[in-house]
C-alpha cells in the first residue's frame, strides 16, 4: 500500500498541519510532506516520480539509485543535511560490496526520511529514461519497451486456499507490481512449478505489453533484450539492444542469402512462381540468415539468446511477406495486393527464431505493394508527422520509395528507377567496394577527371595514388560515382541540358572520344580496363533520375507545392551520395542545400525506435493509416512529369536554391528528341524495389 | 444496411400511417410493418429475429429456412395468404433441386414481401437452437459455439487503394456480419490470398469468439465440427460433434495408453519422478491416444480432420497437467499444487492435436489438486448451482470427487476412498467385464445368493445360465456386484451393523464358511474359481464407503445440513451402481431413495455443453472460483466421521428416508473395536483419484 502524501502546494509547508518532513525531487521538482521513517522510493512512487525498479524494493537490482543533494536551498525553502536520511543500510552495504554503488549514491528502496531532503535522480535511474536516436535531426527516445522484467515473491501454496501456482503469481505481480488480468504462455505454465521452487518461491517474469507473462527465471534476473532488423533484398542488418538501458549491445550484417534464388526481388518472385513451394526455399534462407546474426551478435556480447525476449522485423513487402512465409506472387503483378497491411504480433518460434521461443516479435506494417514496413520505419525516425516543415524522404535503392508531408499531410509512393544508381545497367558500373570509383571532378578547362575509389583516401591525381591501389585496381564507378562524374560532366560543359555528350570536344580534349554513333567520355585511361561514361549510362542515369524526380512532382503536386523545405536521403546508395550532386543532376527537387541531408539507414532507426518504445508502433500503424498512397504507374500525370524531369537542371529551370549556390549552365540546344525521351518509360518494366 | 423497422406495438395497425405490409414471426411473436419487396431475411433481422445463416443471404447454405403460415389469425389480427410473398425465386429452385427444400419451406433470404404475412422459424433455422442434453434432468442447451463460420464476399484489391487482403476481408466481416477488431492467425494469412483468388473474392472463415479467423475455404464451406474429450486415467472417451446442430456425430474411447507406465494415478507419478523426462513420454502417450481417436471418429464420419476447429478437454488434475505437458509432480504430494486453476485456451498445436492445427482448444479449469476438470465438467452438466434444492454430486472412481451445494453456495472435495469400489483389493474382485458378477439377490431363508454377471441377461438360478456364461465363466465381482453382495449380506442378517461375517451361521447354512480366523460368505461354489467374500473384502469395502460418507458429511457440515434433497452418481462406477444398495451399505448420506440418480458420464456431458456454448465456459469458471474447497486431508472433523461411518446404517442411524423403505437391521453387538477401525485411516496413503 502507498501512503498518502501531502503535495506541498506553495514555496513554504504549513509547518502546523505538516509535522513532517520535507522531501523535494530533482530535476522533476515534485515535492511532498512525508511521515519519519518512510522509505525515499515509496516517497517516489507516492508523488510519481520515474525511479526504475526490477527487483521492486529488495536491494538487488540497484536500478533505484538516487544522489541526495545536501546544503541550502533557498529556491526550494529548505535546507538538506546527511541527518535527513538513515544510516547506509546493511542492504546497500552488500549491494556495494557486489556490485559497487557509485560514490555519493545510496538505493531509495533501503534509505529512510528523517529530516528535509532533497533528492536528485540521475537520467539512469528512470524507468522511462530518455535516449537520442541519430537521425536527421537527434531524436529523442522514451525507453518504454513491450517486454519488462518484474521480479516478485510469490506466496507458498496452502492446501485450505487451493489457487494455482499461475494463479498466485498473477496475484503477486497484481499486488506487488499493479499488474492485472495476466495470462500466461503455455510454455512458461509448463515451467512454472519449477522455477517457483528452484527460486524458492521469488522469480523474475519477463511480461509483454502488461498483459502475458512470457518468460520467467528462478529468483533475480536482469537481462532483457531486444532485436531490431531491417531485412533489405540485398543486405540483412541486426542490432541488439538492452531494452533497459536502450544501447545497442552488439550490430551485425550479412548479404541476403536469398540472393543465390535471384539478385533482385522480381527475380525473387519469379523463382517463387517457377518452382512450386519455392517460397519455402526462400522463407527458410532469409530465416537461416537471421538466426546466424542472432548467433554472431549474441556471441559478441557475450549473452544468452533466451534473454533476447522481442524482436522488430522491417523489410519491403516482398521481404515482409517471404520471413512471414507468404508466397510474395501477388507482388510480383498489379494490384501488387499486399496479405495484410497491419502491424502483426507473433510468438518468435511462429517464424522459427532462434531467441527466447515465447519472445514476441513485431512486424511494422507494410504501406502498399511498393512501399514497404522499411519506409514506416524510416517515417519512425525522421517523424515527418511531427513536423510543420514539409520534408521529402527519399530511400534510393532499386526502386525509390518516396514519402512527402509534414504533420497535416504524409503521402508515400514507390518510384521505379530501375537498379542504375546501384551501378547496374551502366557500362563500368558496380556495386561499391574496393577500386569502385566514388568520388569525381572534372578540370573545367582541360576537361580531364580525378577521383577517389573506394579503399583510398587519395585523390588520383595525387603522389602514391596508383600505389595505392594496387592491390585492387580501379575496377569501375559505383552508383556515387556515376552521379558526380555525370554532374561534374554537365558543370564542364561535355554534357548538354538534354544529357547529351558533345561530339565537337572530341577534337580539342582526348577525354572525349567517338564511340559507334555517340561518344564517350573517359575517366581514367587503361589498356585493360578503361573507365569511361558512355551516352547509354548517361541514358540510364537520366532515366532513373526522371522517375524519381516524376515521383516527387507528383506527390508534391498532390501536396500542392513547388518546393519543400527539406529532403532526407536515405537507404544505403542515399546515404553515400554527396547531396549537392544529387541536386546538380535533378534526382531531387529544388530545396536549400543546406536543407538536404544524408541520414544514413533510417529504417534501421525506425526498427530500434519501435524495440525500444512500444507506443511508437501504435504511433506508426495510426500514421500509416492516413499515409495517402500514391501509385504512381496508375498516374495519368506521372508519364508527362517523367518526360519533362529527363533534362538535366539549367538557368531557366525551376532551380532557384540551386541556381543561387552553383553556377548552371544555360540550356543547350536539344540533340534528344521527345519521342525518344517520352517513348521509353511505356516500355519500362517495374523492378521491384530493394532495401 | 438494414432497414428501419415501424414496430407495432398493438394489435391494430394505423392504417393511415403506416401503408406496409404487417410481418408476424412465430413462435418468438415479434412482429413489424415493413415495405413491400423487402427480404424476409432482412426483416428477421430487423426484427432481432434468431435465424441462421452461414451464406449471409446467398441462398447457398439453407439455413435460413421459414414454414409461411397461411389462413386468417384472429390472434394477430392479421390474414396470411400465398400472394403475400412472392413466388419461387431462381434461387430457390436451384437450392431445392441441389439440396431439397421440404414440403411448406421457403428459403427467407430469397422470399420478398408483397402483403401481409405470418411466417414460422423451425428450430433448426435458429442461430441459437437449443438441444436437450441428457442428465439428471434434460438440460436445454443453447447451441453457440466458441467457433462460428461466416461466408463473406470480398472486394478485389486496388492499386488507388492499397490495403492489404486481410484488411478487406476484415471489412467485409464488418460490413456483411458485423464482426469488428479482427485478428488472424499466421497460418491463416500465409494461405489468405490462394484462398481468396481461388474462391473468386468469397471465402468461407472461422471466427473464433467473434474475434480471431482460424480457419479459410474458398467459396462456401459448411463443415465446423468439435470434440469434446474425457480424459481419464483408465479411459479416454471422445465426442465428435457438428457445432451448428449440436449433435454428436461419432463417439469413442480407447484404454489411456499411460496405463503400460502405472494403472493408477500415483504410480504415474512414482513412474515420472523416477524417470527424468517421464513426463514427456506420459503426455506423448495421451496426446497420441487422444490422436488415434481423433482419426477413429473422422474415418466414421467420413469427415476431414480440418474440419476439426474447436476441442473441450476435461480430465482430473494429473491427466489436465500431463495433457498440456506440465510436470505432475506437484500434485503427488502436499500441498498439492496446481499449475493453475484457470480455464486455458490454446491453439490446437500447442498440445499436437492432429485436427486443423488453428483449432482452439480449450481445458476446463481444475478446482483443486485432487478436484480436477472433470468434477467441473459435472458440475456443469448438473448444475447444482443453478438449483435450489440441496443436490450431493458423487463422482466415484480410484478416489470419489464430492461436490455439494445449490444456487447459494457450492463446495468440492476429494476423498480417499481407494480403489476398492472398482473391484482392486477384493479377494475375487475384477474390472467390469464379461464374466464379472453384477448383480446378487440372497435369499433371506436360506442364505443361497443368485446372481448375474456381465455378458448374459439371465440370473444364475434361471435355466440356462450355465449355458450362457460357459464361454467366459464367472471370473470374479465387478464395483458394483460386491456393493450389492454386502448389501445384501446385511440385509440377510449374515453381515453385522459393524461389518463382521457372522460366523454362528457356518452350522447352519453351508454359504458361511470358516477362514482362518475369520469366516467368508460362498456366492458360487467351483472347484477352480469359487466366488467368496471374505472378511477382508468387507472391511476394504468399508473403509472405502467410510471414506466417501465422512466426505459427504464433512462437506453437509459445513453447509449446515443433516440431510441432501438429490444424491447424484457419475462416473463409470458411479452410473452403475444399484443406488438402492449404495444406500444400503451407508456409502452416500441419507436422502429420499427416488431422489439418488445415476446420470451416467456427465464429465463427458459437461465437456459437450462447454464445446456447444461458448459462455458456459465462462459459467464454469466463475462457478468454480466461488467454490469453497475442503481439503479432508486436514479437516480434523474427517477422521471421526471416517470412525464413524464404518458401520452399516441401522434402525436407530440416522438413515430416516432409508429405514421407510427398506427394513433395516437392528444394531448386532460391535465385533469390530473402535481402535481397529479408528486406527487405519491414519495409515492410508492418498490414492490419487482416475476418472
Amino acid at each position: 500500500m502507498l501512503p498518502k502524501a501531502r503535495v506541498v502546494a506553495g514555496e513554504e509547508g504549513d509547518a502546523a498541519g505538516m509535522p513532517d518532513h520535507l522531501v523535494v525531487f530533482t530535476p522533476s521538482g515534485k515535492r511532498g510532506r512525508f511521515p519519519d521513517g518512510i522509505s525515499l522510493l515509496q516517497v517516489a512512487r507516492t508523488l510519481g516520480v520515474d525511479i526504475d525498479s526490477v527487483c521492486g524494493g529488495r536491494g538487488i537490482c540497484g536500478r533505484c539509485q538516487v544522489e541526495p543533494s545536501f546544503g541550502e536551498f533557498a529556491k526550494f525553502a529548505t535546507k538538506s543535511d546527511p541527518a535527513s536520511l538513515s544510516d547506509l543500510a546493511e542492504g546497500e552495504r552488500k549491494f556495494d560490496e557486489r556490485r559497487g554503488l557509485q560514490q555519493g549514491r545510496r538505493l531509495s528502496c533501503h534509505m529512510t526520511l528523517q529530516g528535509d531532503v532533497v533528492i536528485d535522480v540521475p537520467a539512469s535511474s528512470q524507468v522511462h529514461k530518455q535516449i537520442i536516436v541519430k537521425s536527421a535531426e537527434d531524436r529523442k527516445i522514451e525507453i518504454d519497451p513491450a517486454i519488462r522484467l518484474h521480479y516478485v515473491t510469490v506466496q507458498e501454496p496452502d492446501m485450505h486456499n487451493p489457487t494455482g501456482d499461475f494463479e498466485r503469481l498473477a496475484m503477486a505481480l497484481e499486488q506487488q507490481w499493479g499488474l492485472s488480468d495476466l495470462e500466461c504462455d503455455l510454455r512458461i505454465l509448463q515451467r512454472l512449478q519449477k522455477e517457483l521452487r528452484d527460486g524458492n518461491w521469488s522469480v523474475t517474469v519477463a511480461v509483454h505489453r502488461e498483459h502475458r507473462i512470457t518468460a520467467i527465471w528462478p529468483g533475480f534476473h536482469s537481462e532483457a533484450y531486444g532485436i531490431a532488423v531491417d531485412v533489405g533484398s540485398t543486405t540483412i542488418a541486426l542490432h541488439l539492444c538492452d531494452l533497459s538501458t536502450g544501447a545497442v549491445v552488439a550490430s551485425s550484417g550479412m548479404m541476403n542469402p536469398q540472393i543465390r534464388f535471384g539478385e533482385d526481388l522480381m527475380s525473387r518472385v519469379s523463382y517463387v512462381m517457377m518452382n512450386p513451394g519455392g517460397e519455402v526455399t526462400l522463407t527458410e534462407a532469409v530465416r537461416a540468415g537471421i538466426n546466424e546474426l542472432i548467433e554472431t551478435v549474441c556471441k559478441d556480447a557475450d549473452i544468452d539468446p533466451m534473454d533476447i525476449l522481442n524482436a522488430v522485423f522491417v523489410g519491403n513487402p516482398i521481404m515482409h511477406h517471404l520471413l512471414l512465409g507468404i508466397d510474395p506472387t501477388e507482388l510480383g503483378g498489379a494490384p501488387f495486393a499486399l496479405a495484410s497491411n497491419t502491424g502483426l504480433t507473433l510468438w518468435a518460434t511462429e517464424i522459427d527464431l532462434k531467441s527466447n521461443p515465447d519472445g514476441r516479435v513485431y512486424f511494422l506494417p507494410c504501406i502498399a505493394g511498393h512501399v514497404g514496413a522499411d519506409t514506416t520505419a524510416v517515417i519512425l525516425s525522421e517523424a515527418p508527422h511531427r513536423q510543420e516543415k514539409i520534408t521529402l524522404i527519399v530511400d534510393v535503392g532499386t526502386n525509390a520509395e518516396l514519402v512527402l508531408g509534414n504533420n497535416e499531410r504524409l503521402l508515400a509512393a514507390s518510384s521505379p528507377t530501375g537498379p542504375a544508381f546501384e551501378g547496374a545497367q551502366i557500362a563500368c558500373g558496380q556495386r561499391a567496394a574496393a577500386g569502385a570509383i566514388e568520388r569525381v571532378r572534372i578540370d573545367r578547362q582541360t576537361k580531364q577527371a580525378r577521383y577517389k575509389v573506394i579503399g583510398s583516401d587519395l585523390w588520383s591525381d595525387e603522389d602514391g595514388f596508383e600505389d595505392a591501389i594496387k592491390e585492387f585496381g580501379v575496377t569501375g564507378t559505383c552508383g556515387s560515382g556515376i552521379i558526380e562524374a555525370l554532374a561534374e560532366m554537365y558543370l564542364a560543359g561535355i554534357l548538354s541540358t538534354d544529357g547529351v555528350i558533345d561530339g565537337s570536344l572530341a577534337g580539342e580534349t582526348p577525354y572525349v572520344i567517338p564511340v559507334d554513333r555517340t561518344f564517350a567520355y573517359v575517366m581514367r585511361e587503361d589498356e585493360t580496363n578503361p573507365i569511361r561514361v558512355y551516352q547509354t549510362d548517361v541514358r540510364a542515369i537520366q532515366l532513373a533520375k526522371a522517375a524519381l524526380h516524376a515521383g516527387a512532382r507528383l506527390l508534391m503536386d498532390r501536396f500542392g507545392v513547388h518546393t519543400v523545405d527539406q529532403v532526407l536521403l536515405t537507404g544505403a546508395f542515399g546515404s553515400h551520395i554527396d547531396t549537392k550532386y544529387a541536386m546538380i543532376l535533378g534526382m531531387i527537387p529544388d530545396c536549400p542545400l543546406d536543407e538536404v541531408k544524408a541520414v544514413g539507414n533510417a529504417a534501421g532507426i525506425g526498427a530500434r525506435i519501435a524495440l525500444l518504445n512500444k507506443g511508437a508502433r501504435e504511433e506508426a500503424e495510426e500514421v500509416i493509416r492516413r499515409v495517402e498512397k500514391v501509385e504512381t504507374a496508375v498516374e495519368p500525370d506521372f508519364q508527362q512529369y517523367f518526360v519533362d524531369a529527363m533534362a538535366l537542371p539549367h538557368k531557366t529551370d525551376r532551380y532557384p536554391h540551386l541556381s543561387r549556390t552553383i553556377s548552371l549552365p544555360e540550356p543547350k540546344k536539344s540533340v534528344l528528341s521527345q519521342e525518344e525521351a517520352g517513348g521509353r518509360p511505356r516500355r519500362r518494366r517495374r523492378r521491384l524495389s530493394g532495401g
